[in-house]
């Protein structure tokens, strides 16, 4: 599981926190690694993860972490209990690198991961720290011993039972399948919890009818281009989930729902 | 046309697309690209352009491409139509690549270009793309492949015909220039399609005397501070373009107007 | 003082401006970095710093610019007097490199710094500058040149004035301190000019008394995790200042307050 930088791929540090970067918190998590790090590449993945919204930022992470290549360090900070008790978590999950608070935000990377070693941080890794800040002074020198090659297992005791986001469940009977949004998009699309594996079936059949909140959309396409510019569809997304949006429009605004809203898909053609 | 990276200057990969950075939408086009050339040196440009805004996208590519040294890739991602029958280009434009749809994101680059080389992406490369996700599936790989010194013409066919935006285009007669506005920029500066050529002979004069939708702004300055706080002025920006804008202040909200907006240049004397 | 990157760790230049990323402006200012100095790094510290708000950029700026190793480069440019006759700066702070107008955005920096040795850019480096642009064409080249190890003392003449922003000083008399609100951050939290040193006496006694244009916070805390959630609080921040939050909410809009407004420290039992 270690992955030394070599010369031609030095390590690479990916961040992810809902710290905006105006007032200058994100830039501090960067310096504090590269202060460490020396020669580390740095990228910005997100700092714009709404204020404490963990399920935003696990899902988030989770559309980027396991592309980057085995050795990549993820540093994944949205910490609305920082300074409480919550553990604070290093982990390699199929050969990539997290460092994260224990609250929830790897929760689908682990989902789908195939092999996992989690430890949490040891106490005396924690003095000098800022109890506000453990971005900077707890994650971030964490991340640069493992962007140094330093392994998962020297930095802590191995934890079996990382916080797990409850996140409502898709259901199936008789032939319908109710979700629920899990997320709105940049481009106002509406992310459910229905995975694309469930709708095999129906899209094989006659695509199936989807509805949001009762409101009919229409069956499954393939994507935006196979309706006219304003007109609702759904499709699967780039997550394998099943998708409700608005071809060059805004879908939860047309529809006035956000996190939370029912999805239905039943077979369009009674049975 | 080649620029293969020495080990001094890693190959660069400059992204652009209006996916915000909060999904891990834009996080997953620099992972992909990442994984296939590990080493590169990625540099976000923007992930801010407006949803499905081309012209925006176009504008704002050019204000920067050319400026970085040959051999850089810029990855320019604004694709309302992903999944529809439009091209993929690649190209080679005085010296850097480009990897964008074929929808007029280029158009202000292909304009001042000295050399360009276009091919239309081989539909061998979309096999498993994802229908709503080109940037990941699609672009980013092909941006990586150029990082690592591919050739544009390994790619894809010649293309001779790129999608041009159709912009509205200045006039000019009896002394009067007749242009709109093409773009707001952060700071609420109007810039308009009057390129600073055409305004020679009239600043050599008496700087002329520039309206907005008829409302009189003055006569061309050099820089904000030739007004007071809070004034409006025109002047020349840095895209070489004729702008409206308030010192201290936002020129589309002072005078409650935005893209499409008239602009006029005339004579301040009588001729 | 000088810094002459090795192979192991490239140069890096780290960007702050209130430029925004969408128009195209801060990638410019990137790209000529990298034209005139291949293969060093860019941090986009933020781009993100409200138009014209010299007081954020230099309190932003200090949260990070001294966590980076000695040798970095930072390039600032929030500069409302573009194209007046405002010096331009070069400095190295305690080993790390600036590039800033002569606005006070240096000002905390300034104020912590052990050694500083600052230049005015000499004006031949101005001639080809587009007069509203010198993030660009002045800032920019000047910042490569640093990057690539040339001394400050190459760049102009040696200047003992810097600007310094006049800020609010926080007052103490017969027990009460009194002082206001510098800043309100991404959390919504109410950053005080109240420093931490002020403020031992009170901590160590009963923890202080501390209100908000009249309003009662309560005592000084540790961190956000020692009142329930919705609940205001006061604590010291991450620079060392009296701040005043709420947790898992945002105090600028609980109190419907911001910058400017005053805050108190008394002894919370009557003496």
């Amino acid at each position: 599981m270690r992955a030394r930088p070599t010369p031609e791929a030095p390590a690479r540090v990916v961040l992810l926190t809902d710290f905006g970067t105006a007032d200058g918190y994100a830039a501090a998590v960067a310096a504090v690694v590269v202060a460490a790090a020396p020669g580390v590449l740095i990228d910005q993945a997100t700092h714009a993860i709404p204020p404490g919204d963990i399920l935003a930022g696990a899902l988030a992470l989770s559309r980027y972490a396991g592309l980057y290549p085995a050795g990549t360090v993820h540093l994944a900070v949205v910490d609305p209990g920082v300074g409480s008790a919550r553990r604070a978590l290093v982990a390699t999950i199929d050969g990539r690198h997290y460092v994260a608070p224990d609250n929830g935000l790897l929760t689908f990377v682990l989902r789908g991961a195939t092999s996992a070693r989690l430890v949490a941080m040891s106490p005396t890794t924690h003095d000098d720290a800022a109890p506000t800040f453990h971005g900077r002074d707890i994650f971030a020198p964490v991340a640069a011993r493992l962007a140094r090659g330093e392994p998962v297992d020297a930095l802590g005791s191995v934890v079996h039972d990382p916080v797990l986001l409850r996140l409502p469940e898709p259901a199936r009977s008789s032939g319908v399948i109710r979700g629920e949004v899990l997320h709105v998009d940049r481009f106002g699309s509406l992310i459910s919890n229905i995975p694309a594996v469930w709708l095999r079936d129906v899209r094989n059949a006659d695509g199936g009818l989807v509805a949001v909140e009762g409101l009919t959309v229409g069956p499954i396409r393939r994507t935006y281009a196979d309706v006219s510019s304003g007109q609702p569809l759904a499709l699967i997304g780039s997550l394998e989930l099943l998708e409700v949006a608005v071809r060059d429009g805004h879908a939860a605004d047309r529809f006035g729902i956000g996190r939370g809203a029912s999805v239905t898909v039943t077979s369009s053609d009674p049975p």
